[in-house]
């Protein structure tokens, strides 16, 4: 049957034709820090690309990815929690190749074809023995999609999963991507990673530009609390089992993949974004009518940026004078005296707060949609065509006692 | 008597001579919402200089500031507190030219020679009727420095003055100055205003130039909530009643008032910093062989925002992953195998946490320095000699609670 892509969906997405994937926690006693160990791979060789986070601090198991996927191919990703192998120098960068030649030599392949990631705690090196133990006693199959998606946790307190089918003319394709989130809840736990597995058949330079695409509207657009981690990763392998020919741009599938690819990004990141430490709401910020595109997403990232925003949402506050500042200071073109303010929420028309100078509005019914679980703020600038949307979380004191709470 | 300048002093600074002064709470029923409404005014005329937010949206008084300061000269100001007549549209800007008017027929001079500022809630008009009564009651006074201090306060928990003596081969001038602080306690409150007034004679370019300098050594270095408010304005004010040469980039003391300049505008920031909402830390870091001076303050500026580092200094986490993390994020070049991250505090020589890698150290003593009111960090970056110093506030519970209280 011919359908476009669906919505992704919670809960648990099958892996992929070919894929298998599993979890071990490394390390035998229960009262040592937490390592948790997972290997995604795939059964064939994988056209496969990768997003890296902007900090000049990148940890070792990224720079392994890097030289790894010159040639755009992989077929599997060893990760692990618990520690990011970060700022850990030659060693870290070491430990990292050895991790890819362990799970290498569990899944008889190359390890220039296997991909590595790490999320934990920075500067501390890697206990490879523990790493070593871990890959031998870890099993993979077909079911192990789950174990896989807790295996990254950090500081998340769910698994986030998303994935389906898309396709076109008879042809259908399965995604299955899972995430973790940001922020430092303890003193040095940062990093977002997604890893993204698909049995269409892509072209390479198709793929990493579809890549980006999704990554620049989903995760380059939230905010938790405005750091960058040093481990930032998003990884797609596309093993092509589903058959047919590879899909570039000028394929007919092409638009359908990328929106699905896309989507899935997005309901990863605003997953990240509702399971922040200390959050209570997701905020929304969809600007329209920018000067460019790239105007609108300065905007909007800043006004979900914005700490003076974040903590008016947090109290329910429909203080649309920090939001226009916040526009404002984004650096995007506007004019106050062309914007226009709207609060709204999930099955809450809203409220107009603010057209081109204050406004008498309804307080308490702003007040109701500022108390929802997902705050829509509508920006429209009035200038031009430019449109983003953006999603943060809000602030509280929770997040502070979290971040404050100190371990060392 | 031949000397350098004096360190800025804390506590009641005389107004340098040939000005007056004063403040009146304005509106008769105390259970009104505050209005206050200062006076700076010099007896002769003045060369004038101001620095403004780079917020695109502009509160109206700046506007008209910007209009007054095209000839550089100026010879009084009228600021209030409790409303910031921002995003008021052409009412508000025919209030803010109203206020100068006010204050011209008080003072004797043209409105066009009158400055304008304003701090407190976003889009609301200024009562103006308060603002007219305020002026026929105000007193001007050599000794209103004070009251003048005390009327710009909006959440500010205490005035902030600074101001001494510089002088060159027997000639002193006088420097004067005071500031109100940066934040959002209240729904719209935010604004860092400061005005500078002395009785130097100085020469117009010379003088826009070093008051740029010195607020981009100073007030553009500090960090409260990354926030930049619709209001921020410096204004300096010179009256020559010192006598002598205009001073400019040529004259004898033209380097000692600079110096003086600057450090009064850096010591009225550190006091913005110390004074910030919910803060109980100030946050300095000096940042020391960047690959150039903009880079330097790339990296300086992005450690003192950083919510991780912030949230980590009021923890009294020695947490040197999150500073380095913050350097990387700033986009300054830098390479983590030479950057030393060092942590101390006033009279505690401190410890040095990153050398290139992580390394052994005494976590006690970086707990005691992280202890103290302020916090010395400081990050060699070992490329060029590239320096710059930023401050900013710790971030805790109360911050969030003061600014998610609502009140709308």
């Amino acid at each position: 049957m011919t359908h476009e892509h669906q919505t992704p969906s919670e809960g648990s997405v099958p892996l992929p034709r070919g894929f298998l994937a599993g979890a071990v926690r490394a390390g035998i006693r229960p009262d040592i820090d937490k390592l948790v160990v997972g290997i995604l791979f795939s059964q064939m060789p994988c056209t496969a690309a990768a997003v890296y986070t902007s900090n000049r601090v990148k940890a070792a198991p990224l720079l392994v990815c890097q030289e790894r996927l010159a040639d755009g191919r992989a077929q599997a990703v060893i990760a692990n929690s618990g520690c990011a192998n970060a700022a850990t120098g030659e060693q870290g960068l070491a430990d990292a190749r050895r991790m890819a030649e362990l799970a290498a030599a569990k899944l008889g392949i190359r390890p220039s074809d296997v991909l590595v990631a790490s999320t934990g705690v920075i500067g501390t090196l890697l206990p490879m023995e523990r790493v070593r133990d871990g890959v031998s006693r870890l099993e993979l199959s077909a079911a192990g999609g789950p174990d896989f998606a807790r295996a990254i946790m950090t500081t998340d307190t769910r698994p986030k999963c998303a994935g389906g089918q898309c396709g076109r003319q008879g042809k259908e394709y399965s995604l299955w991507a899972v995430a973790k989130g940001a922020g430092m809840i303890h003193p040095n736990m940062a990093t977002m990673l997604c890893f993204i597995a698909t049995d269409a058949p892509l072209a390479h330079p198709y793929l990493a530009v579809s890549l980006r695409e999704a990554v620049d509207a989903s995760f380059n657009m939230i905010d938790v609390d405005s750091d960058t981690s040093t481990n930032d990763t998003v990884i797609v392998l596309a093993n092509g089992s589903a058959g047919g020919d590879p899909i570039d741009s000028g394929h007919p599938a092409s638009a359908t993949f990328r929106s699905a690819l896309t989507d899935c990004c997005i309901h990863l990141a605003k997953a990240i974004v509702a399971d922040a430490e200390g959050a209570t709401k997701v905020i929304e910020c969809a600007v329209q009518g920018g000067a460019s595109p790239a105007d609108a997403r300065k905007a909007a990232r800043e006004v979900v940026r914005s700490l003076a925003v974040k903590t008016a949402v947090y109290g329910c506050d429909p203080n649309w004078g920090r939001i226009l500042a916040a526009v404002g200071n984004s650096g995007a073109a506007m004019s106050e005296e062309k914007a226009v303010i709207t609060i709204s929420a999930p099955g809450n028309g809203g409220v107009c707060v603010y057209r081109g100078a204050p406004l008498p509005f309804d307080a308490a019914q702003a007040r109701a949609c500022l108390a929802s679980r997902e705050v829509n703020i509508r920006v429209e600038l009035g200038l031009s065509d430019g449109s983003a949307t953006a999603w943060g979380s809000d602030i509280t004191e929770e997040y502070v006692r979290l971040n404050s709470a100190y371990t060392t």
